[in-house]
This record gives C-alpha cells, structure tokens and sequence, in this order.
C-alpha cells in the first residue's frame, strides 16, 4: 500500500512525484494517456524553460516518465476507473487492472477536454443526463435507462445500474463495442437526445428510443466524473482547492490543469511540486 | 529604449522574457554569472521536471540562454552597477559598458549568497558600516572613511564619495586591485572591523586604522545594495512584492529567489511567468 496515489502522469503528476519521492515517501503514479499535451503531436513548446530547442509534447512526457523512473518512482500504466472514500478512512482507487488503497489521492488529471458532442447534451445535463450511476442511479429504480460508451468505464455503470433496472440499452454512439454486456445493444451513432423539461428519448439515424435517464460513461472516468461521485467542489469545470491544493475532500488534492488557472506546463510543475509539499504535511500530522 | 529590462538571466529572468517576448514585448536581459546553480557544478539537478537525465546547473542556465536567443530575446552580458528611478519616470539602468532607459525593471537576481565575513560586520552593519554612497554618504560628510572593494563597483562608490571627504582608504582585502584609484589603498585582508557602539576601527594582519564609516561595495552590486539605494523593503533579505510581483516602487517588479519561498527552479520558473504577465498588464494600463 502506498501513502500516496498520484492520478495522472504529466507534467503536474510527475512534479509532485518527483518531490515526494525525494521527501522520503513512495508515491504511486498511475496514468494511461499523455493528456493536452500530446494532442497536438506537431506543436512544439517553447516557451517551458530549460530546452535550448523547442520540444513536442510528446518527448516532455517521455521524458518526465524516464526521470521519474530513474528516481524509483513507481509507475503504473492503467487507466483509473473510480476513486472512492473508504469507510476505513483513506481512498480506494480501482483500476482496469487492479484495486488501491491510500491514504492521499492528488489528481493530477490535465483539462478534460473530452465532451460529448451530441445535440441537447447540455441542455439535458441534470435532467435526464447524469455524468455518475452511483451518485443518480437510485433515482432512476425500475425505469428505462440508457448506458452511452463502449467500454470497461460503461461496462462499470451498466453493472450497477443492472441491479436498479432490467431495461437499460447500451448506446456505444457509432463506435465498435469493446466489452461483453448482457444488455441490449445500439451500435448506431446517436443524432440527438431529445425531450422538453427532461430527456425523453435518444434519435439514432435509424430509430427512436424513449428513455427516463441516460448515463454518459465514454471513454475513460474524467475528472468530472470522479468530482461528481466523490462530491469535490467544481467551479467551471475546475476543482476547486485552497491555498494547500486540498479539495473539500480531506486527503484528496488536485493540482495542474485540473484546478485552473494559467494552462501552462511551468504552472503546472510548479503545482505539482507545492502540492508534494502539502501532502507531505499532511501526512506528518496524522 | 526597451520597455522592460530584466536584471539576471536565471530561470526566472529567462522564463519571464520568453512569455514577455511572445506577448509581443521585447524584453532586454541583462545578466551577468550563472548565480546559484552555477556554484555546485558537480550538483546535478534532478527534481526540476522535463529532463530523462540530471542536468547539471551550468548547462540548464546554457539552455536557458539559448531558449531566449531562439526566441529572439535581447541578451547583453553585462554586470548590472545601478538601478535608479528616472525624474522624467521608469528607471535608469548603469552597467559596466552602457546606460539605458526603461520603463520596467524585473529583478531577477536570484539569491544574493555573497557575504562579507569579516568579523563584527553583522555587529556594526547600519552603524558605521553602510552598502550604498548615496544613502549614507552624505552623513559622513568630512569624515575618515574606508570603502572595501576592488572593482568598478568599488570604484563607483568611491567617486561618489571622493565629492564629500578627501580622507578615504580603498581595502581591498586581500584581493588585487582591478581598477585605478585616487586614493590611499591597503591590500591585506581585513581581519576584523572593531569599536564600542559603532564602528572605529578597521584592523589587517599588519595595521590598524581608525574609521568613522566603512562602505562596503565588494564584487558586483548585490540586490541588497540595489533595494538599499532604491528605497526597496525588504524582509530578511528577501525583496517584498504584492500579489502582482510588484514591490512598493510602481514599475519595479521582482520574481524567482530574490522575493523567497522555496528556493525551487520549478518556483523561479513559475515566479518568471506570472511576473511578465502582470509586467504585460501594468504596461497596457499605463
């Protein structure tokens, strides 16, 4: 068991990573994308300092995983699936591979840039449109319901909600279904999400489906959906934190793009590295 | 005339002109030695994120320098002697070769480690014992003096203070003198500097001579003597700035080190950006 989860690998991650490991505790790093950063493969950086020729993206991830490798950071490649208060005190953090306990989680997560582009998406959200089956799925006993995404994080809500309901469909919106389910499946991409005060149903090019409530779980969990299930703050789509990166969660910090602020690699680092130093305060009081 | 002169070429002062100069600023730096992480060289930097492999001091401020030159940065390697505020606005910056105008100074000096370690110079500092001419000369108006410094910043002093006493030893101590000089000079070390309330005396291996005022002006003027002479607070040694990385004088702004926190290149880095941000708003106001 490690004193310290960090979710994210970038530059925020493997900042306060690095600071722990120096301060003498062990911090376990798990991340599976390179995040902002390597979304624009031909965009090189200029403006981080330290390189004397700009820098893609991709190569400053590299390197910071290599850095921290050779400092002994432990570094796991999966993808986060849920992270939860544990009544024992401390969190559980359960991956596609494997189930963590801790005593500290730092989401180091980078922007959520993934939305769902789909008509009336927004207009829905919190009517008919939830983002977490644990925190909405109650709501929802008995009624007809629908599970969008293609993978192990849709593969995670429809489980649960398979306890609430037996006529839930899986929407994997046009894309290839990754996963086996015992629920009906629409492979059709999804036109619109439809209704007037709340979602009634879901128009693929094909079909009509009426719908009570539909469950957003596409690619993998984003830091929205962490935020929602385990009740942290948001404000525009930022976590919220105070002057010790703590969220409104004790033990729970946040730091880099995930908290706002200048989206700038210097920033987060430099996060990343004060957050270290609160997690380990922290950790000394308890 | 640029409209910010950046005093250091750290992290900080590079990191600042590389944003001031994207932001359609253009910046002049003016530095002199590597600073701190050039003391260690054998030190190889581990914990500032982004590079596979430690990096030792000489070459991350190289890379910096090159970063800035990339990017079109105006660098001159030139030993900053004076920042004073201009009657007509902004400030006056003298360095060894030249004198320039600007309507921002950023200090970026990083941490000034020299001392003098000569004993009782703590006992006797601001009695009898003063770091700026033009704040204290003229208290010492006809007095026996001694100004300690071998080099163009000594010998700036010194003119200063040849106008107000024609009775001024030059010490050196110990060091060969670098510049030419009117005045009686001594070249042993100084062993101590002695008296009751306030400084009488400047004792050397060989000698003792009685002093009313010692000026200390040794090496290249620290960011002590520019805060003395600028009226600059300070705590602890530590320039003071707001929120905004300004210090009580409009237009005087300082990041990195020289302002405390943790002495961190990830900090300075950070400190460097958030600083041109505010320098490129005070401008835009003005």
């Amino acid at each position: 068991m490690s004193k310290v989860i960090i979710v994210g690998y970038g530059p925020a991650g493997i900042s306060a990573a690095i600071y722990l490991k120096r301060a003498g505790l062990d911090p376990l790093v798990i991340g599976k994308d390179y995040g902002t950063l390597s979304k624009y493969p031909k965009l090189l950086i200029e403006n981080y300092y330290g390189f004397d020729k700009p820098i893609s993206g991709n190569e400053l991830i590299e390197n910071g995983l290599k850095q921290a490798e050779y400092l002994g950071v432990d570094l796991v490649h999966d993808a986060v699936l849920s992270i939860d208060e544990d009544v024992a005190g401390g969190f559980v953090v359960v991956t596609q591979e494997n189930t963590y306990k801790t005593e500290v989680v730092l989401l180091a997560t980078g922007r959520d840039r993934v939305s769902v582009k789909i008509k009336n998406y927004q207009k829905f959200l919190g009517k008919g449109i939830s983002l977490c089956a644990k925190c909405d799925g109650f709501f929802y006993r008995g009624k007809r319901l629908a599970v969008v995404g293609a993978g192990v994080f849709m593969k995670q809500e429809l489980d649960y909600l398979n306890h609430l309901s037996d006529d839930i469909f899986v929407f994997t919106n046009g894309k290839p279904l990754e996963v086996s389910v015992p629920n009906k499946v629409v492979l059709d991409p999804i036109v619109s999400f439809n209704g007037v005060n709340k979602v009634e149903s879901i128009s693929t090019g094909e079909n009509n489906y009426d719908i009570d409530g539909i469950f957003i779980a596409v690619g993998l969990p984003s830091t929205t959906n962490f935020a929602s299930k385990l009740g942290i703050i948001t404000e525009k789509n930022d976590v919220v934190v105070d002057s010790t990166y703590q969220t409104n969660i004790p033990g729970l910090f946040a730091a880099g793009d995930v908290i706002g602020g200048p989206l700038q690699i210097a920033k987060a680092v430099y996060d990343g590295m004060q957050a270290a130093a609160e997690i380990h305060k922290f950790l000394k009081k308890k």
